[in-house]
């Protein structure tokens, strides 16, 4: 292979993770709004998130283009191929954070005004200050190339489990307390889970970046924990 | 290229195409295993289920060894490529829909004994036979090389989400009426969530599937619908 052809491959594949990182960036925005939107019954805020995630699915468009393109003119090989691979499966995790991010602000006139107990909108800011810790840190371990960065952070995508059984028990004691707090909380529950849904595509994120980086699968799967699939503290 | 080498990748992909249809398979038993074992509360059928995933798991990791050795040995162009990159997406979704199906699994004993009511039973059975039909449909219609058949079934999506949103409510209803169903509704209501989700993911397989058919994305996307994020009909 000559040297034109390398540089014009590293070329290629630093356009696709450039997108990779933007996707990352408006992941994390969206995050961060959706959660602002909702603590604060925000609706112009939450109209924003839903569009920003017509901004993210073109992102993915062009980054699947490209890659698939790339794959086809290039014909990469051993890491380089896993490179552009990985892009792909990392666009498609980023892209579902999006719309989970969405599904999040589309819920904001539901929950509605309801006056959201202080201690449970800390609860979902904390776990929403945990997601966006790990969402920033999976693509910076795997920009600086740090695959035991990747494995310490799918580790810490337990925290984040934690913190969602604690508000779903905090969300069904409030249901019980009294019953117009059902529907409100009801959409809270699933604001609270896509939460935690969006910690599991960080670690996909991270088992594909680790791949990429290695060569080989990330040692012995941690196990999902949603704690609420447990026998229920409460009847 | 020649005859040897096209055969050749055409041998390599049948294949894989076989795994997507044994993911294929697996995905409908375990949705038909996972609502058969909640609505009767076998706890020994929710087991089988979360043992599948791991079989579902172990599939999709063979096919995306395969599919990325087929791609660096063959180096497929044009259709060949996006039916290669096509199984490599499906597989991601089928995988999806195994863990979906495994969550509902997880929630049995959550759920536990206490006494469906028979139409909230029937309501959940009706959704899940909808959703399997989209799981056989879709399979079918790619087999069959049937764009027009996948643009149908996309469409067809919308029957799922009009069922979720009469379980949504139904299940707001009984947590009103009595707080002691409301742990337990809470868990059906991810439930139906979940399996509202995995007809979107058929949504997904059916767009890939389309891609690979005719080299376009399918046209003007179906707005996905979760009527419950709209303003609640009860406060």
């Amino acid at each position: 292979m000559s040297t034109h052809t390398v540089t014009a491959f590293d070329e290629d594949l630093k356009e696709i993770q450039q997108l990779v990182r933007d996707m990352v960036n408006l992941a994390s925005t969206m995050i961060d709004e959706a959660t602002k939107s909702l603590i604060s019954t925000d609706s112009a805020l939450a109209k924003r998130v839903v569009s920003e995630d017509l901004i993210m699915d073109d992102y993915q468009r062009r980054l699947d283009d490209r890659a698939i393109v790339l794959i086809g003119k290039r014909q990469p090989m051993a890491q380089d191929l896993r490179a552009v691979v990985g892009a792909l499966r990392m666009a498609g995790d980023l892209e579902r954070i999006g719309d989970l991010a969405k599904n999040i602000a589309k819920r904001v006139d539901a929950v509605g005004k309801s006056s959201m107990p202080r201690e449970l909108a800390r609860s979902i800011e904390d776990m929403t200050g945990l997601v966006l810790e790990q969402v920033h840190g999976v693509i910076e371990e795997y920009e600086a190339r740090n695959p035991e960065g990747l494995v310490r952070l799918r580790d810490e995508d337990e925290l984040i489990d934690v913190r969602y059984t604690a508000v779903f028990r905090e969300l069904l004691t409030y249901m019980m307390e009294d019953a117009r707090n059902i529907t409100a909380c009801t959409h809270l529950l699933f604001c609270a889970k896509n939460l935690e849904r969006i910690g599991d595509h960080v670690t996909n994120i991270a088992e594909n970046a680790y791949y990429v980086l290695t060569g080989a699968q990330l040692p012995v799967e941690r196990p999902k924990q949603d704690e609420t699939g447990m026998p229920a503290p409460v009847a």
